[in-house]
């Protein structure tokens, strides 16, 4: 998985900043996380080819989440794109997306689907051979998921030397795969155990943003590969953080220690901070495995 | 007045290219014209105190014009703005941007008035005692208008030596910017011509954007000091912007010819050029006096 992070800072995009959008790669996917105003021009920045983005996934309806949204669905058109696009996102998106294609008289020529999203609880929203992603519902002022994308287990791995050793023929190759034990050269089964290794760890990432300190999510979350965990407030602005539905880096660090994830990134800062270096200080006093996110960043796990 | 271009390219927001927007100072205002993606990041780069901006008019609901009104009317909200803000523009846009501003439940603590237009004849929109806005209805694809800005005539300048040479008391020195004959030392009445002076001529500017080739305007932008007139393609492209209802660089310098007006300044460049230059080229074949937009520049007029 490669995520790249477009935007991670709150509320209000400025010269050198930019409000909340990241893009995860992940088994053939562009899949784009929140989309801030600016997200095309950093998508530009950024040299991703964002005629690739297929599934977009909306965590919440506040401006800074998805005012990027419309400019982005205009430009496709423009572009001439024919694949069809899918929009994951609270009820309502599929109406503010839709009236302001209708103001321009803009419609796209390829197919939109809007895929409204209402539940309380956890909820498959994407699925296909290889990931799924599901919601995790966040504690917001408005209604607000989060998104775990989780590959599956992939093929088992052939062991060549084995499989050569018990002289198995190569039309067995794929039973092997599927976990199956199979016939060697004097048609005695072998246990697949013996032909075969462990297929790599699946990975998950799980997208946290926005939220107040939220540990009914740790449970679903549970040893995910990268958590990304909106720290919008440091531990002095607490009270304002517990107020407004936000959480401390301190916080985040304390979910990302009782969930066991590899790593943890933070983001969507308030820009009332001039620097984002004590984010990660008062984090790593909690979850010594922080990482701070910030725009034009990557990180691959 | 002062003219400011923060985006004047068409279509979509690019890494060094902006949709339209642009911010007139005139008489103690900021006026802002069109709300392309991008704009307010646009008013940070170029240093323009955008809370002191008050009125805000778009053209047109294609989203290269008014996709950044969302997020600007979003941002006045966290600046904690109190001023009324007023936005002039088609019938729809009241519903578009209240709708997202219910979606974040984001409703603004000031107050925010909409003016919409549906007129397809010029309409005073704006008034005070120093200038007035009017709508120049325009031919697009959709409801469209631009804006002709003017100043009102000023008071008469006083003529400090004469009004010394006949003893003019001062109490009647309004009356005498006001245009009135006034007594001398005397009593007898001097006609105000020779205690006074012309006032500077009032300056206008016509803000075109999006239209295609339309004499129409003429008459009502005749002698303007500046004419802004969209250019989204060359003669080259002559049958697409027929098509698209778009102009040439040479028709905008048919309409500033045909208007006398004292400078052209084009813009709404499609992206397909790679260099603006021959803009200017082709326009200055048919009226010496254009000027290229671009972003980040400004003009005074």
């Amino acid at each position: 998985m490669k995520l790249s992070i477009l935007g991670c800072y709150a509320a209000t995009p400025r010269t050198l900043t930019n409000p909340t959008a990241q893009v995860l790669e992940v088994k053939n996917h562009l899949f784009l996380l929140d989309c801030g105003e600016g997200t095309q021009v950093q998508l530009r920045k950024l040299k991703i080819r964002f005629s690739k983005i297929n599934h977009i996934f909306i965590s919440h309806l506040h401006g800074d989440h998805f005012f990027g949204l419309p400019g982005l669905v205009a430009t496709f058109r423009l572009l001439g794109r024919v694949n069809p696009l899918h929009i994951y996102g609270p009820k309502g998106i599929k109406e503010a997306v839709t009236l302001l294609l209708k103001l321009g008289d803009s419609w796209t020529q390829y197919p939109l689907h809007f895929h409204e999203l209402t539940s309380p609880s956890p909820e498959l929203i994407f699925e296909d051979e290889k990931l799924s992603v599901t919601t995790i519902p966040l504690d917001h002022r408005i209604y607000t998921n989060g998104f775990l994308i989780a590959e599956k287990e992939g093929p088992r791995k052939l062991d060549v030397r084995a499989v050569s050793h018990h002289g198995v023929d190569r039309c067995y190759f794929q039973n092997i795969k599927d976990g199956k034990d199979v016939p060697n050269a004097l048609g005695n089964l072998v246990p697949n155990r013996e032909l075969s290794m462990d297929p790599p760890a699946p990975k998950r990432y799980a997208y946290c943003s926005d939220t107040a300190y939220f540990p009914e999510i740790v449970p679903q979350i549970k040893g995910v590969d990268a958590l990304y965990h909106e720290s919008t407030f440091l531990e002095s602005e607490l009270a304002l953080a517990t107020k407004t539905k936000h959480a401390t880096a301190k916080q985040a660090a304390h979910i990302a220690a009782a969930a066991g994830v590899g790593q943890l990134i933070l983001g969507h800062y308030s820009t009332r901070y001039e620097k984002i270096a004590l984010f990660k200080e008062e984090a790593s006093e909690v979850f010594p495995k922080t990482y701070l996110g910030d725009d034009g960043l990557s990180f691959e796990f």
